[in-house]
């Protein structure tokens, strides 16, 4: 291959606008099913990140159940209870994280109802307030919590939801989010409905099983998921951001010249 | 019973506050697993409420299918190209309707992303333009719509969709929204994806049967849903959108005080 072609080659795939997770921060949720791929936030829960870290290393969720699926909103599973070996039992809350110069943040264009300013931040999205000196991740599609009592400071990974309906975001600032899910949302999403209280299962035969949840840097490399998830902080993604407010596929009648910060996914691939 | 009781008893219990829909507006999808109630919106798709009427009446819809489960976006099924006996076969979209001095319409205080103003208008989530002199129907979660090919006068309601994952608000005054599914939601959003493109099912096998579809004036009382509606033009309804606005549970840690059209359900119930 002759310099030149490798160049045009290297110009017309811009590698570096796509990055490659660090596997410490991604869990493997093994089901029946299939796999859940959750990509962590250690920014902006970093004791919790640690504590689920530590939680699926003593094999905390393996056997444990999926036992809630409420419709329009989250599911919800882990240990209900079961003490830990060696993750603590409870946190205090990371409900926000102090702004600061360093941190990346790549505003979208179109507002917001429940926030000052949106956009990503490491690729989560998130909001900030500038005046309040504070950001925070937002309950988008996708998005994973910690379960939680009354008391902000219950929360420890055993238990945590994911968002599976509309949008809840009266709940940001409300419950520590950890991450999202990369991959295997059809797994969550299209459980049947739990037809109790808050869409719990009415019968333990319902439960869905975790086989087990594993961090990706504790498996051979053969068994890693290989995702590699689009950098917000390119030309790429303001591209994919303008694609989304203004839908120019055939089929479109009015483009509709905004978008919200749920309508718009982080681009996830196979890495190539 | 006293007078004073009686009337204390109706002010403890405003009947007024709830409607029950009208039953030519009701259609009946009767899935195996159930249900599925759909309260049409005659002001907003006159000639498409109509042409579903027909078409329910002409028993086009039994044997037909539900063939595609996008996560995260609609469930649709229909005739998929099966041609009707009475019904049109295409109309003219009905994307948006002309504002009218008569228009109810109960405002949202918190703006929103695609908008100039939300709301409702018969109960169903809508926004509106005043300067544009418009008003037109918002894809939230469980809206009902028309499917259309490329040209927008190509649906008719022989294949319907329903809104199954975040809203994609995107697609307001591109395709012809018909009503809201009042009951039966979790029948269509637990239905397991489909792995085609735009989550088709790749197998016929995985289709849902679609039993009977009924306009519900044309079953005998005793076979209808029996369900109302909180009517927005209420203190009541005022009251329930302040409650999700600022929610009091103890739970909570920080009211929003905030809420976008979509977190806004319309209170359900069956009729006491």
């Amino acid at each position: 291959m002759t310099p030149t072609l490798l160049l045009a080659l290297v110009l017309a795939q811009p590698l570096t606008d796509w990055r490659q997770p660090d596997p410490q921060n991604l869990l493997y949720v093994e089901l029946p099913a299939g796999r859940v791929v959750i990509e962590l936030a250690p920014r902006f829960a970093p004791a919790h990140v640690a504590n689920l870290q530590k939680l699926a290393r003593e094999g905390y969720f393996d056997g444990t159940r999926l036992y809630r699926s409420q419709d329009n909103y989250v599911v919800q599973w882990g240990g209900n209870g079961k003490p830990a070996r060696t993750a603590a039992a409870a946190l205090p809350a990371e409900f926000e994280i102090s702004l600061d110069a360093g941190m990346p943040f790549t505003p979208l264009p179109d507002g917001d109802v429940y926030a000052p300013e949106v956009g990503f931040v490491d690729g989560f999205p998130a909001a900030r307030d500038a005046a309040a000196g504070m950001a925070w991740l937002a309950h988008c599609y996708g998005m994973v919590g910690i379960s939680r009592d009354n008391d902000p400071d219950t929360g420890s990974g055993a238990d945590l939801y994911v968002v599976t309906g509309h949008s809840p975001r009266h709940l940001d600032r409300n419950i520590t989010l950890v991450g999202r899910v990369l991959s295997g949302m059809p797994l969550l999403s299209g459980l049947p409905r739990g037809t109790g209280p808050l869409g719990f299962y009415e019968d333990e035969a319902q439960h869905i099983l975790i086989l087990a949840t594993r961090v990706a840097a504790d498996l051979p490399a053969a068994a890693q998921a290989g995702l590699e998830l689009l950098r917000t902080d390119t030309a790429a993604f303001e591209a994919h951001v303008e694609a989304r407010r203004n839908r120019r596929e055939p089929w479109f009648h009015r483009p509709a010249g905004k978008v919200g910060l749920c309508n718009v996914p982080l681009p996830v691939r196979p890495v190539s």
